[in-house]
């Protein structure tokens, strides 16, 4: 604590990403990456950005990002003043909480979620109450109809990897006209049906996506909220008052072409939810209890081993994933879904773990 | 105004930046951007962490950025715990806004400045007072020696391109030990001598750097801040409660290939302090009083054409200069230092204009 810090600082506890090891030889399945590289069209794209002397980077980048923009409306077929852009979701959800989720009365997340939600709160001074997740970790719309000042549901949710319909995600929205009711899809085009078909019909509905998971860009930030053009020009009042240029040149063109390649988005995550479904029944077959996912990870507990100590006995077979040493789910670990190869040494090494434990 | 954004958002008055043209044949000379490319390293840097297929870009970047934090603790002979980056000094200002400069007195900076400290004192509800510039449109330090929440001055200024002597940078550092003074040095490498030399001795002082002027970079979004330990755990605890991975992996790269590459930095800033006295010589010689300069463009009027008008005719022979509607300023032209023959293309057609009015 400094004399010099704002108030604020002293309270902040910021949030914690997981590991990225130096170590280049560590099987990595803690962080939700995609274990396939982006669509050949990104380097193509970033390579014509950067030209024969890369002079194209002394210039800056288009501050509305309105290439981009338009791509994204034609891809999820809306208007481009319905598109809002940032440098990672984490960005675009730091906006949202600051821009179109302060109210007097208290946002509604569930008490298992993405644990940004409650850093976002401490920064911005926003009142929140967890909503219990039911007894299987899922999601209950019933929940999220009483009196809110805007609601932020991550679906699939993260940790669990459980999927809630669209069917209840309209109710959530439909039931909540005067509250921004905010979806946070990071994980959707790994086995959910996207709510940005919903926004023609609400105007209190936001739809926050990320390219670091499907798109295999998480090492170019950019992510994206749909939502109608009210909601939008609120984050966009945010944003030209907090920088005006949030996305650099190679991100901007470089997301330009991985939302064009189709093919290679498809043949992404079709491998990664196959390789999925395969883990889960391997998982089971050694005894854990594995939550549904619809995600690129999975969420599972052992019933007779310790869940820190099972991650623990991971690191030093030098195989990464992530424990949550939180009420309700320190039991569980959250695997990332690698590649064919990444899977099933995983699933060897947990099985001499618990042989010899 | 809609009823789903938070109460600050319709107060904002969000920054607006130069004009970003969409047409290529336009002589920019309006958002102070480097006429001269990166350094080659950087474009060998950006393709080596490319690769052949684009990989890395499905892995997060290094949060920290530890590399580059490291380079820079080099470069400036601080310790890394020193060095704050952010995604261009636009973001590491909005952060200094928040973490360092919101206190229950009023902050002070220049009545003439950066436009954009008003706009983050409206996104943080931070209280300011501006302190009018001399009659020359020089900062005088004496004037900063009163209560105050916080200082923030830019040096060399903008847009009068005036510097402020070290000397008297240190008076109102050692003037204010209780308050945070912050150093805005987008320009200081046009002329004017850095602050970071005093880091050491005033736990109170933080000094803000670009990439965006004298190393080329706009278009890769990077910034910088050095301080001692405490003012940097403030910025880090915001950006951590924030956005966990501000920087991509190849703005990353690229800012510390940049940095690396000493003789092109030193060649390219010569050239633009070379052109820059050059053009000031024939400003005058057409009349205009141009205020002394220490930073990559000049601040111009001429006592007998209106400063808009100029713009505005300028513009329409496909020059851009920035103009500024505001007090005190708006006879003045801000034109941004070219190559020497954007340089000469700006005097011709100055000189035209000037004849048929």
């Amino acid at each position: 604590m400094s004399r010099f810090w704002s108030a604020v600082v002293g309270e902040l506890t910021p949030y914690v990403p997981g590991e990225q090891p130096k170590i280049a030889r560590l099987t990595k399945l803690n962080t939700n990456e995609s274990p396939y590289p982006p669509s050949p069209r990104v380097l193509a794209a970033i390579r014509d950005e950067l030209g024969e002397d890369g002079t194209s980077l002394r210039l800056y980048p288009d501050p509305n990002a309105e290439q981009l923009k338009q791509t994204l409306a034609r891809l999820y077929q809306v208007a481009p003043e319905q598109v809002f852009v940032g440098n990672g979701s984490d960005e675009v959800l730091a906006h949202v909480f600051m821009g179109l989720l302060k109210h007097e009365r208290p946002i509604l997340f569930p008490d298992i979620t993405y644990s940004f939600y409650p850093v976002y709160c401490g920064l911005y001074g926003v009142r929140y109450e967890n909503v219990p997740l039911g007894e299987h970790f899922e999601v209950r719309a019933e929940d999220y109809l009483r009196d809110n000042g805007g609601i932020i549901i991550a679906n699939p949710n993260a940790p669990t990897g459980r999927l809630l319909g669209l069917d209840a995600i309209e109710r959530i929205v439909a039931g909540n006209p005067d509250s921004v009711v905010v979806i946070d899809e990071a994980y959707v085009d790994f086995g959910g049906e996207s709510a940005i078909g919903l926004v023609a019909r609400h105007a209190n509905l936001l739809v926050v996506h990320t390219m670091s998971k499907s798109r295999s860009l998480a090492g170019l930030r950019v992510g994206y909220a749909i939502g109608q053009a009210a909601l939008i020009e609120g984050l966009e009042r945010i944003k030209n008052s907090f920088n005006s240029y949030p996305l650099d040149r190679l991100a901007q063109v470089g997301a330009r072409a991985a939302l064009e390649d189709r093919a290679w988005f498809d043949a992404c995550r079709r491998k990664v939810m196959d390789s999925r479904d395969a883990l889960v029944g391997r998982l089971e077959g050694l005894g854990f209890e594995v939550l549904p996912s619809a995600a690129n990870f999975v969420f599972a507990r052992h019933p007779r081993h310790d869940g820190e100590r099972l991650a623990a006995a991971l690191r030093a077979r030098n195989i990464l994933v992530r424990h949550f040493r939180l009420p309700r789910i320190d039991q569980f670990l959250r695997i990332t879904i690698g590649t064919e190869e990444q899977c099933l040494a995983l699933v060897e090494n947990l099985n001499e773990i618990l042989q010899q434990a």
